[in-house]
Parts: structure tokens; sequence; C-alpha cells
């Protein structure tokens, strides 16, 4: 028994074992992710809604045949993003799709936005998401959008702000999209035990960025005076007179792809926070020639030969269910459905398609209920699911797991992992 | 709350909890093992492979009507060995299924091999597997099994070798079978962190027993010496001029059954290697008359009386998995079901039908594939699977469980464990 070996022993935890058993082949994985995926039936089970459609959750009333010709060749299952019952955020939901412990390791709302618009965190940073929101003349918040402004404006507020110093505090003003953007402060001892500065609510004053512990004390003067010097910038830029701060967070030490899993990892998607929560585990992120699922498929197919781990993320699933557009949710799994075949024509070892999390229209939000999954593999052991839904996969043949059970069964689907012990 | 109850809630592992819990009754408990039972299926579920048939697998092929009428009044499920994607070695399979965490013990197979033998290790010894082997006269290895030669042969070979002298280690050479031997060092700090020389390949030579750590010096020297003199005595051996040394490894210490589970435990096997994992958890491993099932059940018989818990291993699945042969394998279910009434003409309180890990033909090898398994008591509550097979286990009432949880639902379905607190 060799001495790696031995210290892994001490290590009861999956991801330390996945390190000590996987190794690099030529075999290829592809995680298709449809954000939200699981949903709700519109409408009772047993009786007819008021379309007439009779209850159905987006993924059993859309139209899919390449899904559904999949799953019959597949081995198939639920899965729950954290645990039963827990419904998660995008980061923690996709950390447990990496394989990566959500709740060992948490990832704050300012670095997810600085990770997404490829900012080059470093260890003691902080980064702090920022809404532009419109105050009124006592103060007190209007709207805490700024009227959306535009992108453009954005970027011109956010050169402004760049020029405000807090010596020996370096500070970065990004913008994101629209009203959102980030602030990184870069120096020594800062801490992300910070109060949020967005009441969450309109006509009422926003909040002080207060230290919530002893030794957050100094960041807190130091958020305190950025506040108050954006303040007076923001006057000339009415309707967005204002910021509010959120997520004050540090960058987490997550283990990387290549290090836990001996993998090349390449991430297509189209929004910012998932290209940054797949920088975060050593993803390459690959460069898009639009925002359309057609471009994240013409993306995988021109890489294909440059990485072994494919992570595809598709956002419209997602954003339909928050809007509660059941049907514009079913829409997009039409849409996604069409690229099946041209997926499947590359070959992969292993294909998973699965969500991250449910996000049922019924609820216009995230939700605890598990996700369906399909594992599509030539060493899968194909159950007798004939069609993609929430309540087909749940006899299939994977039975209920938890996300992070996906990533070693991929590795092992593709042959990449060692037997343990003798 | 009382003292030895808040002890046992600081430790998290189930082990502790049956330890507290369980008593001994007059139930009787029996775990059927069918080493590498899971299979895979030749041919794509949906087409007719070459032989005809549609694709199905080795389990789903045999004819078992014995066990398919059990499966159909009982409770059924599949078992991951040790975690969904991990492929494991026999040692920690049976492990697993003893109810000892694989993940927290490891054992070596040094360690496996003197136990199959019934040596009687001890808690310093080194024990090492040995495999004879064919070197040319450059010394590159021609045949990594020295032509299989004879156990009759191997036993001559160890008496010459067991006259090696190094001081003060005492060593043990000991014959297992055809080309395969075992030997024991016993002695002050000797070390398992010791390289193995087996290069897994022939037109190389063998590698040297380096010292993996520091502490492993004195113990690489002592090896070292072993291989020279043991080359000198077998120049006169040919085929078997040469050996090859693997799994350096030291007894681990493994909970009992009888401390665990306050059981009496009895074991049924054929082969070494899993008389020998029997050993390290207390059992009591039976005489048979032969090495068939038939033997197996007619020692399962005879003493029947005299335990509460019998072990019964089934090798040939395994066997016939790993030589890829998908016919034999089925061949073998059907031998293994013509026992059935047999066994439960002894009206054992619970009988327990599963596999240590599946070993698909498809996949020559162990694989980490869920393993079927029956559990039937007259305390079950029994599903609806009508056959004994992967895909028909997977809906079964047990769901999917991890062979961890084996020995808590046979003890439960025994009810020989008291309720959980008040």
């Amino acid at each position: 028994m060799q001495k790696d070996t031995r210290k892994c022993n001490s290590v009861s935890n999956g991801t330390s074992l996945l390190k000590r058993l996987s190794k690099t082949t030529p075999s290829k994985i592809i995680l298709f992710v449809m954000d939200g995926l699981g949903g709700l039936p519109i409408g009772p089970a047993d009786s007819t809604n008021i379309n007439g459609v009779k209850g159905k959750t987006e993924l059993e009333h859309a139209v899919k045949p390449n899904l559904d010709a999949l799953a019959k060749q597949s081995v198939c299952g639920v899965v729950d993003p954290i645990s039963p019952g827990i419904t998660p955020g995008s980061g923690p939901a996709h950390l447990g799709l990496f394989g990566c412990d959500p709740l060992e390791h948490e990832i704050g709302r300012g670095v997810l936005e600085a990770s997404g618009i490829n900012f080059p965190l470093e260890e003691n940073d902080l980064a702090v998401r920022i809404n532009f929101a419109t105050i009124d003349k006592e103060g007190k918040i209007t709207d805490r959008r700024a009227g959306r402004i535009s992108t453009e404006t954005n970027i011109k507020i956010c050169e402004d702000l760049s020029k405000i110093k807090i010596d020996p505090i370096k500070i970065f003003v990004k913008t994101v999209k629209e009203h959102r953007a980030v602030v990184i402060f870069r120096g020594e001892n800062l801490s992300e035990e910070i109060a949020e500065t967005d009441p969450q609510a309109v006509g009422t004053l926003p909040l002080e960025p207060k230290a919530l512990s002893k030794e957050a004390e100094s960041t807190s003067k130091i958020i305190s005076k950025f506040v108050s010097e954006a303040k007076k910038i923001l006057i000339s830029h009415h309707p967005a007179n204002m910021l509010l701060l959120r997520g004050f967070a540090k960058p987490p030490h997550l283990p990387s792809f290549q290090e836990n899993f001996h993998l090349n990892p390449a991430a297509i998607a189209t929004y910012p926070m998932y290209k940054g929560l797949a920088r975060l585990v050593g993803m390459k992120v690959l460069e898009l020639k639009g925002g359309n699922i057609e471009d994240e498929i013409a993306a995988l197919e021109e890489n294909y030969n440059s990485h072994d781990f494919f992570f595809i993320h598709i956002k419209g699933t997602d954003s339909s269910g928050e809007d509660g557009d059941w049907e514009r949710k079913a829409k997009v799994i039409e849409e996604a459905d069409k690229f099946i075949p041209r997926i499947l024509k590359l070959k992969p070892d292993v294909l998973i398609i699965t969500g991250d999390h449910s996000t049922p229209a019924l609820l216009k939000s995230h939700s605890w209920h598990p996700v369906p999954i399909i594992l599509h593999s030539p060493t899968c052991r194909v159950d007798d699911v004939d069609n993609f839904s929430e309540t087909a996969c749940v006899k299939g043949g994977l039975g209920r797991i938890r996300a992070l059970e996906i990533m070693p069964l991929a590795l092992a689907h593709a042959q990449k992992l060692e037997k343990y012990g003798a």
C-alpha cells in the first residue's frame, strides 16, 4: 500500500476518494444542464386545467422526441441538488453538479458576479454586488433597479465611481449588466461579515453597511466611506443616484476539476454567473458567437477535440420558470431538444442531461423538488424509463441520487476511475 | 441524557449505533452473496444481439424460478457497494456487506491472502502477496505467472524459501494456489509503505522494493535482502525462477461481528480470500466437503443450529464475469437458484440474496453498477417486484441503498435491534 493511498484513507469524504481514483483517459463527458429544469404540473394531475391541458409539468408538456428517445436508451433518475427539501441558489446548485460539496464550500454573490465578468479576483479581495437604485430627496428608495438603466450608462457610471480613493485600499467598480455592477475592494484584513445595504423594499432608506463581527469593523468603515463618496458622484446620474450593496464575499478555495478529477474541462454558457462558477472550479470558458443554444452547440463542436469534459448551460428554462411562464419554459425545452442529435453525433462516452435545480413556473422561483436526469453511456444499465419527465425518471435505474453523486457516476461510466482497494 | 448516550452521539457512524442497539436473540440471518452478481445487458436493450437474445443481463437471462419467486415474496432493491460510481475490490466490497465502513478500514492484499490460507497473523506482521514468475537470462520477466505452476510445485518452492534467514526477522513463506503464495515478515517496526515489485508487464525487469517513506527504509532493506536470497534459491525452480511482491500490508483492526452486532457468525466459502475476509470480522469459517455450491449448502444445513448468522459466498458468478463469459455467469446463477428451496426449508428469520459488487461479463471486471438485493423475512414489507433482476429491483421497496446499510436492515428484520431513544 502506498503512502498517498494511506493519507487519503483517513479522509472519508467522496471528493478525496475521487482525487485518488480518477485518471486521465481519452474518453469524453458532456454535462448538459438545463437550469431550473424540474417543474410542477399546472392544474391537478387528474383533471383538465383552464387551457384544456391535462395537468402536466413543463417537461411533460414539451414535445421533445430526442430527449424521450435518449431516456429510453439510457439510465434515468432524479437528483436532489443538496438534500431533500433544500432549495439551492445557483451557486450551491452548480457546486453540487461539479462534484464539490455545497455544504462545505460557500460562494458569495459578490464573488459570483466578479467571476462572471471575468474579473481576476485575488485571494484577499472582497467582492460586492452593486444594484444601482433611485432615491428621492429624503433619501428613500423609489426604485431598487434605477429604472433598469442601459448597460452603456452603467459603464459610464462605473468609470466615475472607479475614481474613488480610500487609501490603502484599491477599488475596482465594474459593470455587469443594466442596473447591476460589482465592486472589488483589494487590501489586507478585509472581512465579508458586513450587513447588506439593500432593504429589499422601496419607500425606506438604504441600510448601513454594519459590521457583523468585531473583525469586520475596519471593513465596515471603508464600505461606509465608499458609499458616501459614491453618493456624491451619483447625484449627477439620476435615476441611478444611489447604490445598494449585497453579497459581500471573498473568493472560496475550491478544488479544481484538474486537481480533483484529472479532467481538462470546458464551460459553455451565455450568462456571466455560470461562466464565473465554471471558472472557480478550473474550467476554461469557451467563446461563443452569440447567445443562443445553437451558438453553444457550435462551440461544443468546434472545441470537442480540445477537452475531455464539457459543461453546457441552458439559461432559458430557469428564466421562464422564474417568470411563471409555463408555456415558454416548455418551448425552451423543445428548442434544446432539437440539438440533442448534434450532441450525440459527437459520440461522447458519457452524456448527462439534467438541471441544477427545479424552477416550477407554478412557484415562479427555484424549488427543492428533485430534478430528472438522463445518463447516457455505452456502459449504462438501460432501465425501462421511456420518456424524459419528472414522474418517469423517479422509476429509473439511478433511483434518487444527490447532485454530488453525478460526477462520480460520470467518471465511472467514462471509465476514468480505478478500482478502490484489492 | 446519560453519559454513555452522549458519548455515542458524538460518533456519527452507524456502526457505533448498532453496537449499542443490537442484542443476541435466537433468530437467524443468512447473507447469501453471489460475488459479482450485477451485470450489464449484452447488446442494446432495444435490439437483438448476435445470439438472437434481446439485450439482457446475465441475471435476466438466467432461468431461476426460485429466485424469482423469492423476489416476489420479499422486499427488493439495489445496492451501491461503496457509493455511486465507485468500483470496489473484493476487500472493501465485503467489508461493506459486513457492516464495516470500507472507507474507514482498508485491507491490503497481503493480509487478505494470509488470512485466506488461515495463517495466524500477529499484530505487527507484514504480509505480502507473492506471484512466482519466469525471468530470462537478462533478468527480464517473460511470464508473470511462471506458466501457472502446480500447487504441489508451489509447496516445494515455499519450503525452500522458508529457509531464508534475515535476523532478527522471522519469515514464513506459504503456498496459496498455483503461482500464488504469501510471505509474512514478523518483527518490530516493519512498514507497509513499500513499492510493489511487479511491473505488471513482461519484457521488463522486476522493480525494486523501494521505501515510500523514511520510516519504511529499514523494511525496504529487509525485503531487498529477501528477494536476492530468494532469487538464488529459485534458480533451480525454473519456470518459477523469480518472485514478484505485491500488496504489502499489516493487519487492520476491524471490529468483530460479536462486538459490533452481538452475533455468533459462520462463514461458508470456497475461496481463500473470502474465508480470510470473514475471519477478519470474527466469523468462524466452516469446513466444507468439497468446492461446489452443494457442499456449501450442506455445510449450512449441518451447522445451522450452532450459529445465528451465516455468510455464504458463491464465487462462480464473479470468475465467469471476469472471464467475459456471459453465458457461464447465467449458468452459475441457475445452479445457485436450485439451492434456494433448501435454504428456505431452514426457515431463516432473514434471508438476504445479493452480490458484493457487479462484474458484468461485458466489462470483464468489477464495476460500479449497483447490485440487486432480495431481503426475505416475515417482517418485510413485500413490494411488487416480481422477478430478480437489476431493472426490476430498482423499483423495489428498499430503493437504492449502500452495502453498509444491509447489516442494520438484516438485524432489524431479525428483530435483533433495540429501539433508539425513548
